[in-house]
C-alpha cells in the first residue's frame, strides 16, 4: 500500500503513452523502480514530471551490441561500458545485451570472467549473449548449462569470419545443447567459403576499395546461410533468431520458414534501413566507415526491409553497435576478429576492404533514427516502434513483462519523446567513444528528451546523470515465443518417423 | 481527482490482466464507467472484486450479428434485442454491431427508423452496419452521408442472396461512396450465379438434403467472390473486410492481396473453426441446424482456418449470430431473406436445402467456445484471443481506445474468466431466444464468471443483471487501419497513370 | 508406293528444319499435299526447292482472327476473306480460325450460314470458333451439338462488351454444354461492370483521348475476370483458353491455376509483346490505331509477357487480327460491336476512347514480328516459335498431327525463312485491306520468303499465288490436352463430395 | 544417294513413332547406322521390320549409372561393362554415361586410364562424367581442360559421403572451372554434417536398421544442400543439374530458382517414383536392398515427384544404377565408397544402416518401369516419356540431335514397344550381374521387344545380340540449355555491381 504522503515515488503525468499494442493518454506512477500504476488523475508522486505533449515509450532494449569486446590478439574495442552505456541512455536505450567472446581452444571461462567484471561499470542494465566458437563437450555439457543457470540464456554463433565460424556439425551441436537447456540461439548468417572465394578473386583483380566489401558478400551468400541455418534449426527443432538481416532475399527465407511453422525470427538494424552502397562507395576511404557485415545493399533495398518489418518477418531492430573508430581501428588492417581473408594493404597504406574492422557505431542513434525515419516519416506506427525496439527482444530473450512494456510490474524504464523537436545529427553531440557516426548530418524529427531507468532520471536534456556501475546485470528467464503458425515443427524422432 | 472516501467506484483486484498485447498481474480501478487505473496495490474502490486466480479480458465486441432483423415479407427474427443482448452479456460480449436492412426500391429511412427504435431495448452497447441493397444516387449521396455523420460508419454489401445481392457496378458505387466519406465496407463474398446454377442442378437431380447446401456452394465460389471483391476494392482504393471466411482458398486470396498492400481484412466465425460437413450431414434433418453461408467445410478445414488466424490473415472472430429457431423458422421454407433459388419443399414437408433460413445462433457461445478451443487447447494465446474478439474489430469499426482494450480511458467492459472451470454446453443454459445451439454437448474449459459493462456488473454467475435499455448506442469514429505492407495502393487516378 | 519417275511431288531440299521440339538438317518430301518423308538425300521430286541456308517451319496457324465479320448493325469488317487470307499466306500463316457471330435474340443459324458462305473465298485453310452471346436452351441443346458434329468444336464467350457479354450464369451454361460435347471454350476476360464504371468516370471528367482506353481497363479488371473465368471453369471441370493475355497479373492467375491442376491455357498477341501505352498516347489521334482490348500496357510490361511465354504459362501467340481501317472505321464512333459505354464524340469530332472500334490488324505481321523480336532477338528458340505459332493451337483446337508440325502425314504447310534477311516493315508491302499497321517502321530481321500450303507454293517473294477459294474448311477433332500437373480436377459431383 | 537395290539398310515399317514432341504413324529408314528418313511408304530396306501395332521410341540414354566402378580400397563394383551394357540394351537403353572416379590426393589420370580401358567392353554407347574429389589447381587447370577437349564435358561433385564430398569453396572452384570451359556440373545434394550428426545420434541410440537410413537423412538435409548448390551456382553463373531428387522439398527449391532465371535442372529416378520407406522397412534385412541416397521417402511422396515431372521441374529420369549385390556387398560393412560415418556392425553381423553400400540396380528396369507406371498408368504421355528418358539428357550432356530423338541424322537407336504386353518383373529375367531387383514381382504393362543400336538389332525378344566392345565412346559437345525464364542470371561482376 502507498506511503504516507505520496502514493508514488514518481509520476509522469499527462503523456501520450505508447505501449507495444496501443497508444493512450494517461499518467505513469512509479514505486520502487517499478511501474505501479497507469491511470488518469493518479495521486501525487514525490517527484512529478509534466509530460503534456510528450510521447512516453518503454526504454529501449538493444539486444545486439559489441561493447569493450576484447580481440584474441589482446586489443579491446574502444567503446567502454561506461561510454557505451552513457550513449545508450542518451539515445533512450535503458538495457542492452552484449557478447562474451570465446577463443578457440579455450574454455568460456577464460574470457567470461574478465568481461563480466568490466561490464559492472555499465550505467544501463545489461546482459550477455555467449558466443560459442569452440563447442567442445566440456563447453556444451558443463559450461553452457552453468551459464544458463545464471540467466545467460542465449548463445551466439557465427557461420562466417575466420576465427569465429562454426561448421554445420558444430552448429548442430550448439542447437541441440540449447534445445536441451531451453536456451535461445542467434546466428550470423553468411556463407564463409563463398565470401572467401570472392575475396580472393577481388584481391587478385586488384580490387581493394571499401565498396568491394559489398561485392565480396552479395545477397545470395546471406540468403544461402540463412536458409541453411533455418534448415539445421528445423532438424533439431530449436528456435533461432537470424541476426542483422540486410536484404529481401534473406528475409524471404525467414518468411517462408515461418509460414510452415518453423521457429525462426529475424532482426535488422538501422544501417540496413537507411544506408546503402552509395555510402560504402564514398571517396577518400570514407566508405570504410560503413563497412559492416552483412554489407550495405543497393539503394532501394532498404524500402524492402521496411516492408519486411511491416509484415512482421523482421520484428527486432538492434544497433549491432561496434566500437571501432575511423581514425584508428578502421584504418588498421586486421585489428579485430571481425574480418576475413587476411590483412592485405593497399598502395595508399589503407587496409584492403576485407581487412577493415567490421561494424558501425549506433547504440545511441538506434532509437532516434528509427523514430524519425519510421514513426515521423509514416513508415511504422508507435506501437510497432515500441515492439521493434524493446518488446519483441524482451520476449525472445527472457525479459517479457520486465522490460519493453508499459504495464504494472514492469521496470520503470521510460523515455519521453518530443515528437516535434528536430535536430541535425552530429557526432559531437553523441556520448559514445567513437569518432564518427554513419548518420552525420541526418536531420531527425522526434527526439528523446528524458530517459528514466528503473524510476530514476538517467538522462535529462542530453546530460547523462546515471553513474557508472548503476546498471544492473539482467539474469534472464526462458524465451517466450509465439509460434507464427499453427504447425508445431517436429523434433528429432518425430521428424524422422513422419517422413520416413 | 478521486472522491473523498474512495479513489474508485470499483476495483477488480489481483487478476491476471490480458490485453491485446500482453498479460500481466494487477488491479483495475474503475471510475465513472471508465478504466481509471491499472496498477498494483491500487487504493480502495467503493466496490471491490477479488479476482485472484481469474483472468480479466476486455469485454467482447461482436461486430457481426443479426438481431431482431425484419425480413421484407414482414417477419422479424426471433432473437429480440432484449434476449440477444442478455445472451451477449452472459457470454462475455458487452457490445455488438448489428445490421440495418434496406429493401430494394426503398430508402434506408424506410427500415432504419423502426429498427433503431427496437435496438434501444438492448442491455449491451450496440451499433449498426448499414446494409445497402439499392444504391441509388439518393441513398449514396444523401442518406449514407447522414448515417456517417451520426456515427454509423460501415456499410454491408452482399454479393449473393436473391433479394440482397449487388452487381459489381453497384458494389463499385458503394465503395466509391465509402471512400469519399471515410466509411468502411464489409462484404459477403460468394458468387451468386454459380450458387444458383448449382442449386438448380442439385434440385433437378432430386438432391435436397441439408448437406447439399455445402455442395451448392463449394470453396471455389467463395474464393472467386473474395478475389473479385478485393479487385474492385483495389480499383477504388477503399478498405474492406471480407466477412465470415470459411475456407483456406478465400483466406489465401486475402493473404495474397495484403502481401501486395491492398487494404483488406478477413473475419471468421466459431462455426468455421469447430464444425464441419459432418454436422451438416446429420440425419433426421438435424443438419438444417447448421445451414449457414458460406457453408461448413470438410472435416480438417478448420485447422487451416486456425492457421490463417495465427498468421494474421483472419483477425476478427465474430458470431454471425442469426436468430432462426429450429422448430419453426429452420423448417419453414423461405421464411427469411437469407436463402436463394426459391422455396422448394421435400417429400417429407421439410424445406429443400436452399430454402432453409441461413444462419446459426452464437452470440453467447462465441467467446467461451473460442476460449476453450483456442486458449485452453493451446491454439492461440490470450492476447490473440483478446484481439480476435474485441480489439481488432474496435479498430476497424472506429471504437479504438474505447472498446476492446485494457487501458486508462477505455470503457470499463471487463470479463472475469475462470480458466480451470469446465462445463458441458447445453442450450438450456443459454439466454438467447433460439431453441438450439450448434455446440450442444461440447465440453468447454475456461468459462466467464462475471461480466462488467461500463463499470457495472451486468452478469454474475450466469444471472443477467443488466436491464433492457441499459445498453448505449455507439456512435463510431473513422476506421484505424494499419496497412499490412508498405506499398500504399493507388487510388483511381494514380492507378490509371501508373499502369497506363 | 512412289510413282514411276518421281518419288515426290515436291522436295524441299537441304533446309534447317524447325519442328515443335527440335531443329535438324534435312529434306522434306511432299506427296499429295502431305508430308511423305523427312530425310537426308531423299529421292527426286517432280518439283525441287533448294532451301540451303533457309529455315523451314510448319505454316502458321492463327487461331484468333476477325475476318469479314458482320456487325449487328449491318456493317462488315473491311478485311475480306480474300484479302485477309492473302495477307495470312504472305506472312507465313497457312490456316486460321475466325469467328461466327451470334446476335442476341437470334439463333446461331441466322448468322452462321452467310458467314460460312463468305469464308469459302479464303485462300488459306480456315475454321471457325462459334461466338455464343445468347445461350438459350435451343442454342445449347440443338445448335451447338450440330456445330460440334460438323467439326466446329470451340465456343467463344465474352465477359465484356455491351452486345456480347455473358453473365456468369450464362457462362456456366456454355461451359457445361462444352463439357458434355467435348468442345473447347475460349474466353475474353475483362470485368464488364468495372470497365463501364471507369468509362463513365473518365467521360464525366472530360477525359476522352485514346490513351484513356487504357485507364478505363487497368490490369486489375483483366486479372479479376481471368480469375473468375478460371473459377467457373474449375466448377464445371471444363478446359478453357484465356484469350489475349496482356499483363502479368492475368498470367499469374493462369499460372497459379495450372499449378493446382486446373485445365486452363493462355494466349497472347504480338501487340502485347512489342507495343505499349507509349503508342496509345501518340498525338493527333494516332493512338486510336492501337486501341484494342485488353488495352496495351505500360512500357516494360511486355518483357514480363515474354517471360510468361518462356515459362510456358502463355503458349499460343495469335494475331487477334481485326479489320478496322484508321481512315474510316477507327474514326467512326461505335461503328462496330467492339466498344462499350456508348458512342460519345469529342470536340474535334473524333470518337471518345470508348467508341473507337477495338482491334489491330496483324494477321500478316504476326509471324515476322515474332520471329524478329523473338528468335532473332534471342528471346525464344526456334522450336518455341513453332509451338507458339502453330503446334500448340493445333493441339488445343483439334488439329494435332495435321497442322503445326513437321512429321509424315501432316499437311505440307511449310514456310521458308531467310534468317539473315532484313526489312523495314511498312503497310504498303502488306496484303491486308487495312490502311495501316501498328508496326510501321519496325526493322525486322528474319523474313519468310516462300509459303507452301498443302504442297503448293502459295506465296513466292511476296507474290500471292494461291487463288481465292483454294483454302479448305478444317473440320476439327477433339482437343488434345496435356494436363499441366497431375491432379486432375474434379467434376461436378466429385468436387462437391470432396469438399463437402 | 541411296544404293542400287535398296534405299535403306533397314526400314522399321508402320510403327507409331514417338518423338520428344509428337506421336505419328510412319516408317523409319536407316542408312549407315543413322536415321536417313521418316516417312510413309518408304522404299525398301535391305532389312525390314514390321512394326505394326508397335510404338517406336528413341533408344534410352541413361545419364547416371555406376558401372564397374572401382573403390579406393581396391574393390570394383560387380556390374561389369559387359553385363551392365547388356542389361541396358535389354531394357531399351542404347547409351549411358558413367563415372570416372578420382581419389583424393591423386590426379584424375590415376584412375581414368584404367577405367576408360575397361569401358571399351561396353555393348552400348557410353560416355563419362568426371567425378572431382580433389580440385587442386593441377586438376582444374590442366587435367579438366584436357578432358573437355576429349569430349568429357561434365563434372560430378558430391556434397556428402566421407571420401567424396567437397567443401563449398572447392565446389566453387569446380563451378568456376566449368564455366570457363563450357562444361556442365552435376551435384549430389545432401548436407554432409547434418547426416553425420544424425547417424551418430541414431547409432548412439542403438538404432541400426536399414529403415534408419531414411531417418538419418530426412528431406530437410536434401533441401538444404539443394538450395546451397543452387546459390553457389548462381554466384558463379554456372549451369548445374541436381541429381536424383527424391522429395518435393528439394524440387521446390529447384522450381523457385528456375522461376527467377537460375540455370538449374533436376533429375529423379524410378526408385523415387515407385518405392518408399515401406520397402526400406521390410523385415529380415530386406530393406537393405533399397538403401540408396537420398533415401526413399514416405509413401505418397512419389506422387509429388510425378507432379514435379509433369510441371517440368524434374526433366530427366536416370537409373542411378549401382552394382552392389545383396548376398555379398550389401551385407558387407563399408565395402564401397558410398557410405558414411564408419562401418559399425549389428549384433546379427549385418552392417548398420550407415555402412550398407548405397545404391540400387536399375539400368535395365528404368525404361520398362517408367513406361508401365508412367505411360500405361496415364501419369505421363509418350513424348514426355521420351524426353525424360533420352532427349533432355542428350541436350544437357552435349548429344542433342545425335541421341534421344527421331530425326534425320540422328543415330538409329530405336526401341520397339508392345504397349499391350504384360509381364511380372523378376530378377531371373534380367541381364545385370546383381542378384536382386527392387521391383521384384511388379507387374509391368508395356514392354520393349526389340532394341536397335545404330541401326543394328542389339536385342531381340530378350536375347542380347550386341557383342561386348561394340559400343562406342561418345565424345560430347557443349550443353544446349533453354533458360527456363527470361532473366539471364548475372555473372560475377554483373552480380556484384547490380546489388552493390
Amino acid at each position: 500500500m502507498p506511503s504516507h504522503d505520496f502514493d508514488y515515488d514518481l509520476v509522469v503525468r499527462g503523456a501520450t503513452l505508447a505501449g507495444p499494442a496501443e497508444v493512450f493518454e494517461g499518467d505513469v506512477g512509479v514505486r520502487d523502480g517499478v511501474i505501479a500504476a497507469l491511470g488518469r488523475g493518479l495521486r501525487r508522486g514525490r517527484e512529478e514530471i509534466d509530460a503534456k505533449g510528450m510521447i512516453v515509450t518503454p526504454g529501449g532494449l538493444d539486444p545486439h551490441c559489441h561493447i569493450e569486446e576484447p580481440s584474441e590478439g589482446g586489443g579491446v574495442q574502444e567503446e567502454s561500458f561506461s561510454s557505451g552505456s552513457a550513449a545508450a541512455l542518451a539515445g533512450g536505450t535503458t538495457s542492452f545485451i552484449c557478447f562474451v567472446p570465446q577463443w578457440k581452444g579455450h574454455p568460456i571461462a577464460a574470457t567470461a570472467e574478465g568481461y563480466e567484471a568490466r561490464a559492472r561499470a555499465s550505467r544501463a542494465d545489461y546482459s550477455f549473449h555467449q558466443i560459442i566458437t569452440d563447442p567442445t563437450p566440456d563447453v556444451l555439457d558443463r559450461e553452457v548449462p552453468a551459464l544458463v543457470a545464471r540467466g545467460i540464456r542465449s548463445l551466439k554463433v557465427f557461420l562466417t569470419y575466420d576465427p569465429l565460424r562454426l561448421t554445420d556439425g558444430q552448429f548442430l551441436d550448439v542447437l541441440a545443447t540449447a534445445r536441451r537447456l531451453g536456451a535461445f540461439v542467434t546466428v550470423h548468417c553468411e556463407n564463409y567459403d563463398a565470401i572467401g572465394w570472392r575475396i580472393r578473386a577481388l584481391l587478385e583483380a586488384g580490387l581493394t576499395d571499401p565498396l568491394q566489401h559489398a561485392w565480396a558478400r552479395p545477397p545470395v551468400v546471406e540468403r544461402e546461410a540463412t536458409h541453411r541455418a533455418i534448415a539445421l534449426a528445423e532438424l533439431v527443432d530449436q528456435p533461432i533468431q537470424v541476426f542483422h538481416v540486410s536484404c529481401d532475399e534473406a528475409a524471404e527465407e525467414i518468411a517462408r520458414a515461418r509460414a510452415r511453422g518453423i521457429k525462426v525470427w529475424g532482426e535488422t538494424c538501422p544501417q540496413y534501413l537507411t544506408l546503402s552502397t552509395d555510402d560504402l562507395g564514398k571517396p577518400d576511404f570514407e566508405g570504410a566507415k560503413v563497412v559492416c557485415s552483412p554489407a550495405l545493399r543497393a539503394p532501394g533495398e532498404s524500402e524492402r526491409i521496411w516492408a519486411r518489418i511491416r509484415e512482421g518477418t523482421l520484428d527486432v531492430v538492434s544497433s549491432d553497435h561496434c566500437g571501432f573508430s575511423f581514425a584508428t581501428a578502421k584504418r588498421d588492417p586486421g585489428s579485430s576478429g571481425y574480418g576475413q581473408g587476411g590483412a592485405g594493404a593497399r598502395p595508399d597504406g589503407m587496409p584492403a576492404f576485407n581487412a577493415i574492422p567490421n561494424g558501425v557505431p549506433g547504440i545511441e542513434t538506434r532509437l532516434p533514427v528509427l523514430f524519425s525515419e519510421g514513426v515521423s516519416a509514416g513508415r511504422i506506427d508507435l506501437p510497432t516502434f515500441v515492439r521493434l525496439t524493446s518488446t519483441n527482444a524482451a520476449r525472445l530473450f527472457g525479459l517479457a513483462g520486465r522490460k519493453g512494456t508499459l504495464a504494472p510490474g514492469a521496470d520503470a524504464d521510460l523515455v519521453l519523446w518530443n515528437p516535434d523537436a528536430e535536430r541535425v545529427l552530429t557526432n559531437a553531440d553523441l556520448h559514445h567513444a567513437i569518432d564518427y557516426t554513419p548518420w552525420e548530418g541526418m536531420r531527425l524529427k522526434g527526439l528523446p528528451t528524458l530517459t528514466i531507468r528503473r524510476g530514476e532520471i538517467a538522462v535529462r536534456d542530453g546530460q547523462v546523470l546515471a553513474e557508472p556501475g548503476s546498471g544492473r546485470f539482467l539474469a534472464r528467464g526462458p524465451y517466450a515465443l509465439a509460434t507464427p503458425s499453427g504447425r508445431v515443427p517436429d523434433g528429432f524422432d518425430a521428424a524422422a518417423s513422419r517422413r520416413g
